[in-house]
C-alpha cells in the first residue's frame, strides 16, 4: 500500500510510531515558523506539522508549495499536539513530517471543497466528482450503501433470493413512456428498459420462488422534476402463498429493522389508515402524520347563513392551527396567497381566530354571529390562541388545496422536523381511476392488481366500477410514499377481465401480455409484493428533500447528464447499423 | 400466511401436528386403496396420503382428480411413513389430508418439471418461467443469489462502498459496439448503456471513494455466442492508493472467501503467471492449470534431418499426452481431425509413441532415428506409455492450436474435473496490441490502463511499441478468465498520449473523455481496479459451462427473449416522440 494508516485513525496511542498518510490538502497555515497542513481522505482528516529548525528546510519548503485538493504522501512521526482539536477524532496527534510526495498536483477547483461550498448546482454538477468530495455529499452515499447491504441483510435472513431480470425488455403502451433501444440484430426492432421488474417478478412467483427481491434500477422517459429522475432504484419484493396481511407484516419487519440499523430508532408497529380516511382527514393518500390536524367537515355548519361563497360550495373544509391566533393580517395575506396559487387553485381562504376569552374572530363576522362562530370552534376542538382555516369549493380540489394548506401550517407550526418519522400504511386503495382527458379507467397501482374479492361484483356495473377497491397498500412516511404494492391477480379469466376494463381488445392484451396470462395457466399460485423507491428512502433517512443528493451521478431536470456531456448525438455509421434515422440533422 | 410450513421443512417430531401445506403436485400415484400425492414447493417435497376408510371419500375424489402442477393447499396431521425414504429429508412422514382446496389448476405443461427434462432448449426458453420449476436451474440461480450476499459482505467488510452509476451514459468509440437510447427531450441526441461503469468508478476514486464496488448490469451489442449476453453482470471495483501488489492480494481474499463460504474449499495463495509464460508454456493467456502438459519447444532438436514440414516451420513445439501411447490409428485420427479443424487450423499432427521398452515410433520414423526420436522424448519429460503430440508452423498460430489440442487432451484424460479449482493471476500484460485489419493499436486491456513505468520509453519507438507491458492483470480459474484489471493512468499528459497512441486526435479525446482528463488536473490519485464477469464466475462455481443456466432470463443467439417476444416494432407515435424513422416498415 501507499500508506500505512488511513487520515482518520491515527490517536495518541500511535505517538512515536512512524506512519504514511496519502490524501488530499484541506487546507495548509504558516505562522510563527509553523507550516501546518491538514490532509484529508474519506475517513478523517489528519494535521501534518513543519516547524522551522525541527523539519528539515526542504521538506518545509514543499509543504509551503502545496496547494489545495494536491494528492500527497507524507511519512513522518505520529507526535502530541501542543493544542488539541475536541471536535476531531484525530485531533489529538499531528504528524511531523520527514518526507513529503506530491502524487498529483491540482488546479484550483471551481468551488470550495467544504460542508458549506460557493458552487452553484450547475457547477457542482459539472464537476460532480469534486463535489462528491465534500463530507455531506459523500455522507449520503456512504448512507445509502449502509442502507441497501441493510435491505440485504434482512431479505436474506427472511430467505428472500435475489433474482437479476432482465433490462433489455419489451415496450408495453400501459404506464409510463419507456426509454427504448433498437436492436441490431433485429432490425426495426426495439427493446425498452423496465419501468419495474413487475411482470418478472410475478414469473418467478409462477416458477415457485417463493420469496423474491432485487435491488435494481428502473427507467422512466417523463418529463422530469426537481425529485424524478429517468433512473431511479427500486427495492422491489414478492411473495407467493401470502395474504396482504403476511406482506404489510413482513415489510413492516424490513422497515423497523432499516431504522433500527441505520437511525438506531425502535419503532412500533406501523399504523394503517384506510384510502377513503386519508382522503377523508387529510385529504392526501399520503398524509403526514408526523402531527394531527386533521380536516373537519363544516359544510352543514356553516352553509344557510347566507354567506355566498359557504353556500354555493360543495363542502366547507376545516383546520385548527392550533396557538395561530396572533398571526399578522401580513402572515393571513400569505396564506391567502398560498392557497390561491394556480398549482393550489384555491379562491380564497376564510380564517378565525379563538381569542383568550374564547371569542370567535372571523374574517366572514357579518354572516355569522358569535354563536355560528363558537359552533366552528367546537368542531374544529380549538382553543383560545387558535387559528381556524377555511376553504370551500368543489370536493376533491378543495381537499386538494387544504391538505397543502394543513402541510404548510404544519411547516411553520414546526410539526415536520426531518429527524422525526411517522411511517404509515395507506390501504383499501380504488382498484381503478377514471381519467375525464383520457374518457377511461386507468388502474390506480397498475393492471395486475387484484380487486378485493367483496367489490368484484361492483366491477359488473358501469356506475360502480371506481367504487371497487383492490388489495393495495402503500408505505408512507412523513407525507411521502416510498413504497406500494398490491396482492395480484393469479387467475387468466381475472386478469383478462382487468385488461378489458383497461380498454384492451382480448388480441392486444395476448399481444402484449401473453405470456403472463399463459403463464397462469400452468399452476400459478397466489401472490403479491411491494417496491420501495431506494432513492427517495435513502433521502429520508438522510434528512433531505431532494433524491437527487442520495445518486452519485444524477441527470439534470432536462435528463443530461452535465459532466460526462450525455445524452450526445451517435455517428451516421452507428445509425446505419441499427436500422434508424433521425429527423435531427446528424454531423 | 396460506401455509403453516413449508413442503421441506416436516420431521418425526412433527408427527401428529395438524399443518397446512401449499405447493405444485409433482406427481401422484393409486395403488392399493391409497392415493399419494407428491407436494413441492421450493424448499423440498413432501407426500400426502391418502387412504380408503381412513381419509373421505369427498378429500380422496379431489385427489385424484389433481393434474401435474396443480397448485394446492392442504391441511392435515403429519404422519409416520410406513416406507421411509432416505433420499427425502421430509422422507420419515406424510400427510394424512383432511382438506384439499386447489388454489389454481395446470394445464400439461409442455415438457416434464423433473431433474431431466425431455424439454428441448427453445421450448424451455419460451415457458422459461416452467424451467425455473426445475431443482437444477432453480439451485444455479440459488447459487448466483448466495455468491452476490457473500461478495457484499466480503467487500463492505473490507471498506468497499457500493455506489451505483448511471446506466444511462455516453456512447464513446472505443471498445465493443454500444447499445444506444434514443432522447425525447434532447431529440436527435441518445444515451449509450455501459459496457462497465470504467470512468464513473475511476471518477469516484478522483472524489476520493477509495475504496468503490458495484455488482452490476453491463451491455454490449456484439454478436452472441453460447456463452455470450446482450447484458451480464460484473463485479466491478476500484481502490485508491495502491499498487498491484494489493489489488491481487485484496482480490485474492476475495476469491478465497467464495470458495471457502460456497464450496467449503480452503485454497493457499493464488499462484502467478506471466503473460509471456503462460504464452509459452500453455499458448494461451489463461491457461487451465488444473493440469501441467506444458509446451516444449523441439524447434531446434527437430530441424535439420529432411523432414520438409519441421525444416519449414517457424516453431515445432510439443506436448507430453502421458499415458496415451496405446492410442488407436482411430484415435489418432480424430486427434488429427480436430486439429485441422478450421477454427484451430493447424495442417497436421505428427505424433510418437514411448513404447514400453522406451523405444520411440512415431508417424515420421523415415526421417528420424531412434536415437533422434529419443530426443523428443527426452525433451518433453517422457515415460513409457506416454504419448508425444507435436503441431509445426508459424508461432502465434501453432500456440493457439497446440493451446486446444492440450485442452482437448486435458479433457480425454479426465484431468479437467469440474469439482477441481485452479486459481491463477496472469499478470504483465501487453500494453497495446497491433490490429493488422485496423492498421493500428489497440488497448489490449482498456485505454485507461498504465505502462509499467519501465517500459514507458519502450513507448518513444514505433519499433517498440508493442512490447511495452501494463500493470495488467487476469485471474484465472480452470482455463477460464474470470476477472481482469489494471492499474489506470491518472496523470492526464499520459492518458493524453495513451489516447494518441490508439489514434484519437487531441479534438477527439478532448470530446470523448474530456471530463476524465479534466478531473485528473484537480487531484487524482493513484488508483487501481478489477472487474469480474459474475454470470462466469457463477457458472464456474456451479460446475456448467454455459452462463446462460445462471441468468433467470436470458436471451437467445439473436439477442431475442423468445418468452416475451422483445425485442418488437415500437408505434409509430413512439417513434415520432422520439425525433427517429426506422429503415423497416412499421405497422
Amino acid at each position: 500500500m501507499l500508506r500505512t494508516h488511513t487520515c482518520g485513525e491515527l490517536r495518541t496511542e500511535h505517538i512515536g510510531q512512524t506512519v504514511t498518510l496519502c490524501g488530499w490538502v484541506q487546507r495548509t497555515r504558516d505562522k510563527g515558523g509553523i507550516a501546518w497542513v491538514d490532509l484529508r481522505d474519506r475517513y478523517g482528516l489528519t494535521q501534518l506539522a513543519l516547524e522551522e529548525g525541527v523539519e528539515t528546510d526542504a521538506v518545509r519548503d514543499q509543504a509551503r508549495h502545496l496547494g489545495r485538493e494536491f494528492v500527497v504522501q507524507v511519512t513522518g512521526k505520529v507526535a502530541e499536539r501542543h493544542s488539541k482539536n475536541d471536535k476531531l477524532p484525530t485531533g489529538d496527534i499531528e504528524i511531523r513530517v520527514e518526507k513529503l510526495d506530491v502524487l498529483n498536483p491540482a488546479k484550483l477547483p471551481p468551488f470550495l471543497i467544504e460542508d458549506d461550498t460557493d458552487g452553484g448546482d450547475d457547477l457542482r454538477m459539472k464537476y460532480r466528482y469534486l463535489d462528491l468530495r465534500r463530507n455531506p455529499v459523500r455522507n449520503n452515499l456512504m448512507l445509502r450503501h449502509r442502507m441497501a447491504q441493510a435491505v440485504r441483510r434482512y431479505l436474506d435472513g427472511q430467505d428472500f433470493i435475489e433474482v437479476e431480470t432482465p433490462v433489455l425488455i419489451k415496450s408495453t403502451p400501459e404506464g409510463a413512456r419507456d426509454f427504448v433501444v433498437p436492436s441490431r440484430m433485429n432490425p426495426g426492432e426495439f427493446y425498452a428498459l423496465p419501468q419495474s421488474p413487475q411482470t418478472f417478478k410475478q414469473l418467478l412467483m409462477v416458477s415457485g420462488f417463493d420469496r423474491y427481491f432485487q435491488i435494481v434500477k428502473c427507467f422512466r422517459d417523463e418529463d422530469l422534476r426537481a425529485d424524478r429522475q429517468p433512473e431511479f432504484t427500486q427495492i422491489d419484493c414478492e411473495m407467493a402463498f401470502v395474504t396482504q396481511e403476511d406482506i404489510l407484516n413482513t415489510f413492516e419487519g424490513l422497515v423497523r429493522y432499516l431504522f433500527k440499523e441505520i437511525k438506531n430508532l425502535d419503532f412500533p408497529t406501523v399504523p394503517r389508515m384506510t384510502y377513503a380516511d386519508a382522503m377523508r382527514d387529510y385529504g392526501n393518500d399520503k398524509p403526514d402524520t408526523r402531527f394531527e390536524m386533521k380536516f373537519v367537515d363544516l359544510t352543514d355548519t356553516v352553509q344557510g347563513q347566507g354567506f355566498p361563497v359557504f353556500d354555493g360550495a360543495e363542502v366547507v373544509l376545516g383546520i385548527n392551527a392550533i396557538t395561530c391566533a396572533a398571526y399578522t393580517r401580513k402572515q393571513l395575506d400569505e396564506l391567502t396567497d398560498f392557497v390561491k396559487r394556480p398549482q393550489i387553485g384555491a379562491t380564497g381562504l376564510i380564517y378565525a381566530r379563538v381569542e383568550g376569552d374564547g371569542q370567535v374572530k372571523s374574517s366572514v363576522d357579518k354572516f355569522y354571529s358569535q354563536d355560528e362562530l363558537r359552533k366552528w370552534s367546537t368542531a374544529l376542538n380549538a382553543n383560545p390562541g387558535d387559528l381556524l382555516l377555511l376553504l370551500a369549493g368543489p370536493d376533491t380540489k378543495t381537499r386538494k388545496a387544504l391538505s397543502e394548506l394543513r402541510l404548510e401550517m404544519g411547516h411553520r407550526l414546526g410539526l415536520r422536523a426531518k429527524d422525526t418519522f411517522s411511517p404509515l400504511w395507506v390501504v383499501d386503495f380504488p382498484l381503478l381511476e377514471f381519467l375525464e382527458e383520457e374518457g377511461r379507467y386507468f388502474a390506480m397501482h397498475h393492471p395486475f392488481t387484484s380487486p378485493k374479492p367483496d367489490d368484484l361484483a361492483l366491477l359488473d356495473n358501469p356506475a360502480t366500477i371506481g367504487q371497487a377497491r383492490a388489495n393495495a397498500y402503500d408505505l408512507v412516511i412523513n407525507g411521502v410514499e416510498v413504497g406500494g404494492g398490491s396482492i395480484r391477480i393469479h387467475d387468466r379469466a381475472v386478469q383478462a377481465r382487468m385488461f378489458g376494463l383497461l380498454g384492451f381488445s382480448p388480441e392486444e392484451a395476448q399481444a402484449q401480455f401473453g405470456f403472463l396470462l399463459d403463464a397462469f395457466e400452468y399452476g400459478a399460485p397466489p401472490h403479491g409484493g411491494i417496491a420501495f423507491g431506494f432513492d427517495r428512502l435513502c433521502s429520508l433517512f438522510g434528512g433531505a428533500d431532494s433524491i437527487r443528493d442520495f445518486i452519485a451521478f444524477p441527470k439534470n431536470n432536462s435528463g443530461r447528464d452535465v459532466m460526462i456531456d450525455s445524452p450526445s448525438p451517435i455517428s451516421r455509421a452507428q445509425l446505419k447499423e441499427l436500422s434508424i434515422k433521425t429527423d435531427v440533422v446528424v454531423k
